[in-house]
C-alpha cells in the first residue's frame, strides 16, 4: 500500500501517511483508557510516579493522583535504564501492585512495555500499553502492539522528526490497533540546561496532521522539577489534548528520576493552575 | 572582575554572571520603552512587520498592531539575510518612514542594528534597538550596545546556549546599559518541519536565573503562519513577559518572511485570545 | 555492581563502565568473526548490500566484495524501516541465501536482529549479529545478545552519546558476551546536506576509552555515494579497526539506500586507495 | 543578481550561488598568502597559539611553528569570548608583535577581525583575515572583508549548513574579492565529550561544490589535545587543502584554550605523520 499525501498542509513539506492522516477522520480520534476518553473536549491528566518502587510509595502517589485531579495512573515496571546497573523496575512483581491499586482507586493504569515477549503479559494487567522514547523506531514492538486490542500510548523518540514519528504511528494503526495516544517528551539538542528541549511546536503540528490525541509530557521533556508546571501550563495553551506527568511522595529517594517528580502538594495545587489554562482555550479540566 | 555564582537554582550546571543575575536585582528589572514598561505585570506585544518595505505597508501593519493591542511596533531597516542576493533592507529611508508613523500612532519602535559603526545612527530613531540572533555573539556590537542610553532587545543565537545568551547579555550591563529585553526566538535542531525549534523551557529557566524580562518571538521560532497562535498562547502560559510577531497585511507579497507573517484581521483576533491566557496566568494584557 | 571508573582520560566528563573500560584490558580486545580477526594490526572491511534481495543481488556484490579484499559480508535480511510500507526484508528466506553464498565464497557474514524472539535463530545463520542504530537503545535486545556466543556489531544510536553508547555494549558484556566490535555511523545534527554527520571523533575517543574494536559506516554516516571514499579514507585516518560498506551491483534498482552504495568496480578501486592509509598509519590491510 | 544553480551534483538539495560555485572556476583558486599557496597539491599548514599573550609565548611557538613545517602562522589580538570577564586579547600592540616576528621568520599571519571599524587597521599587519566562526553570520564584517585587498580566512558557523557558509562565502566574493579559503572547524551537536563534533564530511561537500580551498581547524574542531592528531590525519585523507591548529608552549599557563594546544614536541612529531597522509591522496606536504 503507497503513502497517500492527501492534502498536506502549508509548508509541511514531508507526506503524511495514510492511516494517521487527520483527513481519515477528520472529527479526530477519541481514545477509550477504560473509560477515560483522550482527544475530546476534556484535558486529561495523567500522573504517578516513575518507577513502581513499593505497595506504600503507589499508594501514595495515587492517593495524590486522585486528590489531584488526575484520570490515569502511570508507573514503570520494565524501565529502559541507560546503564545495566541502574534499577530495572521489579517486572511483573509492580504490574501486580499496580492494578490491585487501580482496581482500588479506580485509576485506570498505562504502564511500558520494552519486549515483544512480553507484550501480553504487560496488557493482563494495564488499561494502556506505553511504548517509550527509546522503543519509537523498535519496529516488531510498534507491529506487536498493533495486534493487541489495548490503547497505546506512543512516546516521540528523543531524537525522532515528527514525520518519522508519524510513520512509527503508522505502524500499529496498519495493524488494525487505532487507539493511539501520542506523546511529545523533549528532543536532544545542543542545549544542557534542560533534560531535554521540548518541542510543543510538535503539538500544533502534529494536531493539524493526524487526528490522534496529542500528549505532552513536560517531566521527561525538561527534567527538572521547578521547570515542569510553567511547561505543563505551555503544553495545554498549545493545543494539548493532555499531560503525562511524574510525582512522588518522596523524589529525594526516589529510585528513578526523583529530580523531575513533583511533591504531591505541588501537583495538587498545580492542577487548580492547569484548569485555567484549559478554560481559557476553550477546554475543560475536571477537578474532583 | 569575576563572576558571581551567587546562589545557583537546583540543577543549573553553570554559573550566572553577576550582573544579569536574578540576585543583583531580585524584584525584576522593567525596560521602560519610550513609557511602554516591559517586565512588569502587563504581558506586552510587538508586532510589525519583518522589513520596512514601503510607507503603505507599514501604515497597514501600523494600523492593525495598534488596534489589535500592540504596545511597541517592530520593522527592520538592515535585514541580516543568509543570501546577499536577498532583499538587504531599505536602510537609513526605512528608519525615517518608521520614525514618521511612529510619531503618529504613538507605537514606540524597535528595529535592528547589525554594524557598530551605525549604532548612534539607528538609535536617533529607534525607541529601542534589536541585536538579532546571528549578532548575539558579535561582542564589538554588545558593548557598543551597552554604551548607547536606548533600552535593548537581545535574541538568542539560533545555537545558543542559555549560558552564552546570559554572558552575552552581561555584555550589555557590563558597560552600564541594564535596560536589556531577552528574546527566546528558537533553536537549530534537526527538526525540520518548523524553521527553529521554540525553546519555550528557556522562558522558566532565564526568569529564574535573571532579572532581565524575557520575551518570546513565535513568528521566527515556527516560521509558519497558522503555528504562531498556539506558540503566542504558550509563551505566555509559560510564563513571558511579551511577544513580538510579523504582521503583514499582503503576506504573500512580503519581501521577507511572508510565510511566517499573520494577517492583520487574525492578529487582531488573537489579541483577544492572548488576553485570556494572561489572565489565566496572572497577568494583564489590554486591549484598545 | 557499581560502575568503577577507573582512570579516565583527561577532559572526559563521564564514567566509562567498568566491563568496556580499556582498564580491564589495556592491550584491546580481538573480536574472531569466524576467523577474521578485528582489532588487530588489520584494517578490516565489511562489505555487502543493504538488503538481500536476491541470489543474483548477492552473488554480484559477494564477488565485488571479495575481489576489492572485503574481509566480511554484510546483508539485511530484517530491515528497521522508517515506513511500514517500505520494503521489510526477506527474512529467514535471504538469511539462508546468505548462508549458502558464505559457505562458498568463505566470507564470514554480519546480518541484523531485531527482535528478542529471533535472535537465536538468526545467530542460527549468521556469523555476527548486529544490532543496529534504532536499536541501540533496546535494552532487552542487548542482554540477548549478550547470552549468544557470537560476536555482536553494536551500531551508535544516531542520536546517542558516546557515554550512552558505552553503557548501551556494557549491557552486552554484562551478560557474558565481550566479543563486541562499536560502529559509529553518524549522528543527527542540524546539517541537511548529508544524511548523518558522521562523528569521526568518536573513533579516537572510543579508542582511548574501551578495549572494544571499533569501526565506522561511511555509507549510513553519509548517505551520498561520492562523499564514502573520502570519509572511508578519513576514518581508517583517524585510528578505525575496519569498516562497513554498502555496496550493489545496480544502485538505481535496490530496494533500499540505493544512492549510498558503491559500484562494484569503485569498491574495488577505493580499497586500492585504502591501503594506502592504512599503512600511513601503521597498519595493514590485505589486497587478493 | 540571481542565484546560478550550475548543475548541482547529486543528492545535494540546495543551490549553490554563482561566484563561489565550482563551476566559475573548475581548476579550483588557489589563495596566496605572502608567498603561500593554499588550494594546490601542497598541503598547508597553520599553526600558533589562540591568543597572542607575549613576545616570549610569540617566539616560542613560532619556533615549534617553522621547525615543525607550518607554513603560515595565526595568533589572535582581538578575542571573541563568551564571557566579558574573559582575556579579550592584547589588540594593536599584539598584532605589532606578531608583524615583528613573521618580519623574523618569514612566516606570513592571519589573525582575527571582528569589528567593521578596525578592519584596516588590522589589515594593515595581518597577511590574511580571519572572519570567526561567531561571525560567519555578520555580514556587513563579510562586505568589508570583500573590500579588503587580502586573503580571508572564513570559518564556518558552529551552527551553519554548508549551504549558508557557501552564501556567507558568497558576501565576499560579491564585492570582489576571491581570494578566500574556507575552514571547517567543528559544528554544535547534542554529542559532550568534544567541545564540538567535526563535520568532515564537509570537507568533500565543500570541495565538490565550490572552487575556494578548503581547510580543517582540529583544535577548535575537538577541544581536547589527545584527539587533535587524529582527526588532523584524517583532515587530510578527507582531501583538506590544509589544516590549523593550536600550539603552545606552555598550554597549561595558557589564557585561552590551553587544553586543546598541542606541546610544541608533540606538533613537530605529528607533521612527520602527517606528511605520510598527504603522500598517501597524493598530496604534498613539506617539512624543513
Amino acid at each position: 500500500m503507497e503513502i497517500n499525501t492527501y492534502n498536506t498542509p502549508a509548508n509541511i513539506n514531508f507526506t503524511v501517511p495514510v492511516r494517521v492522516n487527520r483527513e481519515s477522520n477528520p472529527e479526530g480520534t477519541i481514545v477509550n483508557v477504560n473509560g477515560v476518553k483522550v482527544g475530546g473536549t476534556e484535558v486529561v491528566v495523567i500522573a504517578g510516579p516513575c518507577a513502581i518502587e513499593s505497595s506504600e510509595q503507589l499508594y501514595e502517589t495515587a492517593r495524590a493522583a486522585k486528590k489531584g485531579g488526575a484520570r490515569i495512573m502511570r508507573g514503570g515496571a520494565f524501565k529502559p535504564r541507560s546503564s545495566p546497573y541502574s534499577f530495572q523496575g521489579l517486572g511483573e512483581e509492580g504490574l501486580k501492585m499496580m492494578r490491585k491499586i487501580s482496581n482500588e482507586t479506580g485509576l485506570p493504569i498505562v504502564t511500558e512495555v520494552m519486549d515483544t515477549r512480553e507484550m501480553e503479559m504487560v496488557a493482563g494487567y494495564a488499561d494502556m500499553l506505553q511504548i517509550g522514547s527509546r522503543n519509537m523506531h523498535n519496529y516488531p514492538l510498534l507491529k506487536e502492539a498493533g495486534l493487541i486490542r489495548k490503547p497505546v500510548l506512543l512516546k516521540r523518540g528523543m531524537m525522532a522528526t515528527i514525520e518519522e514519528f508519524l510513520l512509527a504511528a503508522e505502524y500499529i494503526l496498519n495493524q488494525g490497533n487505532t487507539q493511539v495516544i501520542l506523546c511529545e517528551r523533549g528532543i536532544r539538542t545542543f542545549e544542557t540546561s534542560t533534560r531535554n528541549t521540548l518541542d510543543l511546536s510538535a503539538v500544533p503540528v502534529l494536531k493539524k496532521l493526524t487526528h490522534l490525541p496529542v500528549i505532552v509530557d513536560p517531566s521527561h521533556g525538561t527534567g527538572i522539577r521547578w521547570i515542569v508546571p510553567p511547561m505543563a501550563k505551555a503544553a495545554i495553551a498549545s493545543g494539548a489534548d493532555g499531560l503525562i506527568m511524574e510525582i512522588h511522595h518522596k523524589p529525594e529517594e526516589a529510585l528513578c528520576d526523583g529530580q523531575q517528580s513533583l511533591y504531591p502538594e505541588d501537583f495538587i495545587g498545580l492542577m487548580t493552575e492547569l484548569k485555567k489554562i484549559a478554560l481559557a482555550v476553550g477546554r475543560e479540566l475536571s477537578l474532583p
